[in-house]
């Protein structure tokens, strides 16, 4: 039996609680199939503020070592926007190569979304997850004066974009074989242009994979209005932020939300954390649902080639929410119960 | 009687057909109050294709001797994407200084929203109109190769940012006393946080005005699952773009949603424009619906200080939604529906 290294990051807030929840459920299904050892990475809020460190270098190179990452959730109210973002769970994406960062958006059967008619949701967004507007770019000059001028830079290259342009078409063959590229071309010219030419080349080589282009302000109209008409979206590293969180909403709450930062040529470990956040208002209650944290676990697991296990996941989360979606139930309550049915 | 000039620019598609049906209600009311002097300009795609012009200097020189400008919509896909819009809309905006681009969501009585439970919808964004990703700035080297580097810069000043978010706090003053900052902080820090200390110290002058701040992914979130939180949204170029598209989206249709480009200094005129694009897929059909024109129309005259003449634009309108809006009509409908009324 093989040994897998799984690197656990609870992070903050919920984070914590959601957690043991999925992994809990990873070690259930591997019984007896792996042997699946878990590395505990004391990171986040907590540690900062003990000690100031954000993420060592050690540390890094210690998850360098790891075959994938469990993460919960980044963030804390007390710790000043961008400190942990960028400094923890951005650093991980960049340092990691997670260029890759997917997310499946799907209504499930027993959710209520909040759209009056949200006809058959299911489609993936491949976003970019190491340049963009996250490199990270940018600066003030005369900070706190009335001559301010600050700075952001997107910074995209042919190579990052391209290999995510791959990676969605592949994709999109598996599935029902349409790509949307959503972007802002008529104003982002120099970088739409690029994603544009790119999507095109690379469909040479997919010609049965239909291919649309979407502004990204129009997208988020067809998300609320035909949210079935999107199979595959590849989109850079903001657009793909913003639209996964208002595709969580329509699919009735990030709380499914599961999603993937994967490094697609395997030279560091992937990570998997729900696309929802810390959410401290609701932290240390115990009411925080571990759905999105558990469906996580079942992509870590797709990755690391037991689709089976991955598969047993995903029905038992299903099974569970069309039979207890709309029950109100605590963390561990839903923990336990989606864990019953493994 | 008092002359006021009003430039006409239909622009490209629907644009050519709604903006007719803004002029004949502008005709109207104002008819007896003022002298409404319509200047035509031919500017566009039509224009583009033709001789290849797309904002002469002589005719931005003409156009600023306006008193205001009524705006259809600019776009045509036989045109690549960002020459008119660049070179024609963001241009108009940029030089015409018109910093403050507004944009107010409202449910309408007979319209039907997408969402199950909509709720009393009833915002305005104040959209950053002259800075951030929107300055041009940004380009690319080895273009069409597989090293190919393409940015694009977001220049955000502190000067830019105070005067709508000055604009944003008064707005707020007149109606139920809530600010909204939209940005990404935890991510684009340098502008982010500049946003941030401008909104908190400009509140330190609106004590009555509550302020929140939201991330732009989490915003796209509750504009679906909470819209009618929103009051006052200030934002920056992009967020706001994006924004106010799904808002349209959850009001039922940007078909309703009218805007202001407006120069509150007026140095030089504003602009008033739909939300919505020029729509080449129902172009020339008759079937577009001229009433988010009609509203922009109304925002004309208020601006210019017709504030009753504005209002009762805005009442027909509300009338003709409750009784008809679920009707189908034809552009020329809507427009004499709506003009019987005034
Ligand atoms: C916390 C934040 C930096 C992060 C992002 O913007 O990527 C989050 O919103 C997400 O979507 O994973
Ligand atoms: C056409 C385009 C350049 C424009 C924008 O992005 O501002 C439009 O989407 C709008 O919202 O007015």
């Amino acid at each position: 039996k093989q040994t897998y290294h799984i690197a656990v990051i609870p992070g903050d807030g919920i984070g914590k609680e959601i957690v043991p929840e999925a992994q809990a459920v990873l070690e259930k299904v591997t019984e007896g199939r792996a042997n699946f050892e878990y590395v505990d990475f004391d990171l986040g809020a907590e540690r900062y503020l003990r000690d100031g460190a954000i993420l060592p270098d050690e540390e890094l190179e210690r998850l360098k070592q790891q075959d994938a990452i469990l993460l919960g959730a980044i963030g804390d109210p007390r710790i000043k926007a961008g400190i942990l973002e960028r400094g923890l769970l951005l650093k991980m994406r960049f340092e990691l190569d997670q260029y890759v960062n997917l997310r499946p958006s799907k209504l499930y059967k027993g959710v209520v979304s909040p759209l009056a008619d949200p006809g058959d949701i299911d489609f993936v967004v491949v976003r970019e997850g190491t340049e963009g507007l996250y490199a990270g770019a940018g600066g003030s000059v005369r900070r706190g004066t009335p001559q301010e001028v600050a700075t952001e830079v997107s910074i995209n290259t042919a190579f990052g974009a391209e290999r995510v342009v791959r990676y969605a078409y592949k994709l999109a063959m598996k599935r029902r074989r349409k790509l949307t590229l959503v972007h802002k071309k008529n104003v982002l010219t120099n970088a739409g242009d690029m994603w544009q030419r790119l999507v095109d080349q690379v469909g040479e080589e997919y010609p049965e994979v239909e291919r649309e282009y979407l502004h990204v302000d129009a997208s988020t109209i067809f998300l609320v209005t035909e949210p079935s008409r999107f199979d595959v979206i590849v989109t850079d590293n903001l657009f793909g932020d913003i639209l996964t969180d208002e595709a969580g909403a329509v699919v009735g709450g990030v709380g499914y939300s599961a999603s993937g930062c994967i490094n697609a040529s395997n030279t560091y470990p992937s990570m998997f954390e729900p696309i929802h956040g810390s959410a401290p208002d609701i932290a240390g209650k115990g009411i925080a649902n571990p759905t999105a944290a558990i469906l996580s676990a079942a992509m870590l697991l797709d990755h690391l080639g037991f689709d089976q296990e991955a598969d047993r996941i995903n029905k038992a989360v299903e099974d569970d929410i069309a039979e207890l979606g709309a029950t109100s139930r605590s963390t561990s309550r839903i923990g336990k119960d989606i864990l019953g049915r493994l």
